[in-house]
């Protein structure tokens, strides 16, 4: 089968692999419908990430339809449309058992990463019970993808983690797919004010049609004071911090509230500093996440509801043979525009 | 009447003062029966405390009986006995309203900070009726001192922050009377284990006493480790920061657990770093807190139903006119082996 491999840093190809096999008998082998690209998948290419190795088949997103399962399995058939969630769970742990699926000790974040992923004509889903989604028959493909993980890591992470509810003022650090999933989903609480901050006017631009009721671009280094402009001196309810560098956490700092929330949502590769010379006294708090994927039954009916239309983060189409093309598409996207590509199977 | 004051950096004395008088309709004269010293007015005493003027009486704890009224005050007469809170609030502004009264924005911490306090005969209380407490008649009067700022601060910012739970890890990380407190508050919830941290034997052994399950001394940097082999190489769900400094809120982030909360007590007076790099996969949370001091009637019922007996962190006894006494023996703790210090007006 075509696979998409991680070579080490900086390489990367579309090789032939063999079909994977049942090891377990709770796997399920999925023929791949849909995929897309992570910006975590990047991270990888430049070699962030230690826990995947070179020769590594990436990705962690997709529908795709059940070829086989293994002995242990009885929800899903030969034939089943499902939705593979990023993070694979026993159901089983102590972590699967509190809901905190992103700890599952034999879980957790590992397609794409210690174990081959979905940028391929197949993948060996382990865990499949637990870790697969029915989706329904009148279902978008492309709406379903977005359920794999940005849609639910922006609402979990940022969303809920940062307490958005009615009336509150937002801001929202980052306005990449992963902000504006986070944008997206925020709308389900009805916040008073959603700040959207980034340093690209089209991204900005985006985010204003997405449903966010202003829009700072950050360059000029006066966000902090614009934000403190806009509420009254107070600062936000909650800040979601949707980048992973020390500019942008730092920024949130700045700009929270007293009494209000910090929701990490970025993928950091460095320490941050924590001005707790101020915040001590500041009542607020600070959340981080790995999405734990709970929400995704919940979000899919917000989708299927039509109250949340996630293929709006869609902006490119390619096949799995033009691959290396949809990752230069995704990887250049100030200049591309991309945010989330599709790729078929 | 005599005032401790605060002279400016390393400067303190014991001076006569004219008596307070009422400023406001909503204020109260209190005739001071007792106070105490806290950790913060040493932090005064060092300069650390921009807010905190020369010539400023010191004190944001005791216990009193009212003086005189102002013409708004129907809550309270002359000879009623009271607690004062640390924190003083107006109950109508935004924050108080929110139950925040910490940010109220005209009170807050502001007895002997940014305005005269409670190391004298006499102090004046601003919004009196929201500010102060009766006291019950067979009410301990040593007791009643301890709930003006030290229970409330380890049980809100410590406790409730942590969210500490039946079968719960803790770990509190500094054994000083704030620690302390933590601990005799943390027990209302029945932890299933109450790790203690410290440099000072002395105050670990106390702490075993109050309730702690183990205690480690942390001065040969391997604490972490010590914390990870308690808890099967997980780590805490609670690590309550009760010192103030990098190293203490840096050993916070070592120990805690997949989805356990950091609440930190400490003022600080700089910058930590915060491991982003490896805390934002980990779902936790990290709070601050100035207290509330909304928790005051609650505890105090804990303490008239021998919950609590918060006279255990009392290990010295003054007069007003010892006071610069009191201050040398809370001072040189680890000597002297002080917690909290009572002084009879």
């Amino acid at each position: 089968m075509k696979a998409f491999v991680y070579g080490g840093v900086g390489k990367k190809s579309l090789e032939d692999r063999p079909k994977p096999e049942i090891a377990d008998p709770g796997d399920a082998i999925v023929k791949m419908v849909k995929t897309t690209i992570c910006g975590t998948d990047l991270h990888i290419l430049k070699g962030d990430v230690a826990t995947c190795a070179p020769g590594r088949i990436l990705g962690h997103e997709g529908v795709g339809t059940i070829e086989t399962v293994g002995a242990g399995v009885t929800t899903f058939k030969t034939g089943d449309r499902v939705l593979i969630s990023c993070i694979s769970s026993c159901g089983k742990c102590e972590y699967c058992r509190r809901g905190m699926y992103s700890h599952c000790t034999t879980g957790g974040w590992i397609l794409g990463n210690s174990i081959d992923g979905t940028q391929a004509e197949y993948v060996r889903i382990p865990h499949a019970e637990t870790s697969l989604y029915p989706i329904p028959k009148d279902a978008d493909e492309d709406a379903m993808v977005m359920l794999s993980d940005i849609l639910p890591t922006g609402f979990e992470c940022g969303v809920l983690n940062g307490k958005v509810s009615p009336g509150s003022t937002v801001a929202i650090v980052g306005a990449g797919p992963i902000g504006l999933a986070a944008l997206l989903t925020a709308q389900l609480y009805s916040p008073a004010e959603i700040i959207m901050i980034d340093l690209d006017d089209n991204r900005l631009a985006m985010a204003m049609k997405f449903g966010a009721t202003r829009m700072i671009n950050s360059a000029d280094g006066k966000a902090s004071d614009k934000v403190k402009a806009l509420t009254d001196g107070k600062g936000v309810d909650t800040a979601i911090e949707a980048v992973g560098i020390p500019t942008t956490f730092e920024l949130c700092e700045q700009i929270i509230a007293p009494g209000g929330i910090i929701a990490n949502i970025g993928v950091h590769g460095q320490k941050v500093d924590l001005h707790l010379e101020t915040l001590w006294s500041q009542n607020i708090a600070i959340t981080t996440r790995l999405v734990d994927a709970v929400t995704t039954p919940m979000l899919l009916k917000t989708v299927q509801s039509g109250k949340i239309d996630p293929t709006r983060l869609i902006t490119h189409h390619f096949k799995l043979d033009q691959i290396l093309d949809a990752y230069d598409t995704f990887g250049r996207a100030a200049e591309t525009k991309a945010l989330k590509v599709i790729i078929d199977a």
